[in-house]
């Protein structure tokens, strides 16, 4: 099935736009669209409509640049949370992971991403001026840099580091707690909560 | 993330619909949103009507049951096929992979499934009634039966082969032997016994 000669276009644009997710091969998206054909229309529209509607209708919270379904999202309105305290994230995987954990009661800062010279992404591809004028504004106590515990993690941390040396403010760190090389996003809540309770002084 | 808090109800639906695939888990499902959520809004619009367009538009051909853009599908409406060859296959895929071949002129039935009691498909299931129709209203000269070298194949197989029986038609199935770059000593007892008594001359 190396060049299928397919016998519909709507088949084979619908195993195309499969076939250019990531991990999926044609034969799986094959098997996907196969799978969606032999579904209820109103099932279909649905998955239609709710990855059309996505896009269209998702929001990024003005704060915490995070994911949300309205302008603020549903931390950053919450008056429960601990304002003066931020954590920095790299994405949004990052934020649900450490919600999970219950531990945290301040608010988040999604980077967008992390400084990665091999993929090209540099400290202006992601949300670090607005974290300088969100810490320069006042009012916060605390930066968290809960980035993962790579090279490129460390490297954002550094010049995160640096880029708020200027303000009174404590840098903290998630407690090594965290395997070295491991990513957040995989990383079990129970370690991942002590993380953040022994969060340490960010040194250098 | 065994119960994510989504920070949005629309990202959250968008991953249902994707982990309700055969084969893909709740990481998986989250990772192919948040690849979406990354492209341009017309990609993604174009991704979601794609498969809200498959299910709308597309036809089974009233003549084969396969796939097809219009009423009656690219082969059946071929007019260098020939028609007097009927080759009676499982599936689709089925169909797109003997046509990869290119080594077959008829036209082709789709029986959408096989015979298999332990998964409840029985004959009412299939459309063998329309295939006896078919065979009934004269003009075929060959039915190949095209199925699985399965104990479900072998079922059907002799389940059409009595509807048919009435018929003055010629029944075939594919060719059993050993497979084109398969070890001998690793081809299994029974095809390899198949393959001596049906042993053919050698030619050049």
């Amino acid at each position: 099935m190396s060049s299928p000669g397919f016998p519909s276009k709507l088949l084979e644009n619908a195993v195309n736009e499969f076939a250019s997710l990531p991990g999926i091969g044609r034969k799986t998206a094959f098997r996907l669209v196969m799978n969606l054909l032999k579904r209820d229309s109103g099932e279909v529209e649905r998955f239609g409509e709710s990855i059309i509607r996505l896009h269209r209708e998702i929001h990024y919270c003005k704060i915490c640049h995070s994911i949300s379904d309205n302008e603020i999202c549903s931390i950053c309105s919450d008056d429960k949370r601990d304002r003066s305290i931020i954590c920095v994230v790299e994405n949004i995987q990052d934020v649900m992971a450490i919600e999970n954990t219950g531990q945290f009661r301040g608010i988040y800062h999604v980077l967008g991403g992390i400084i990665s010279p091999v993929d090209g992404i540099g400290p202006a591809d992601l949300k670090i001026d607005s974290l300088e004028e969100k810490v320069g504004g006042g009012g916060i106590s605390e930066v968290i840099l809960a980035l993962s515990t790579t090279m490129e993690g460390d490297t954002t941390n550094f010049y995160i580091s640096r880029r708020l040396a200027k303000f009174d403010v404590l840098l903290t760190t998630l407690a090594r707690g965290v395997a070295v090389g491991d990513e957040l996003e995989y990383t079990d809540e129970i370690t991942l909560g002590r993380a953040i309770s022994n969060r340490s002084p960010y040194h250098k």
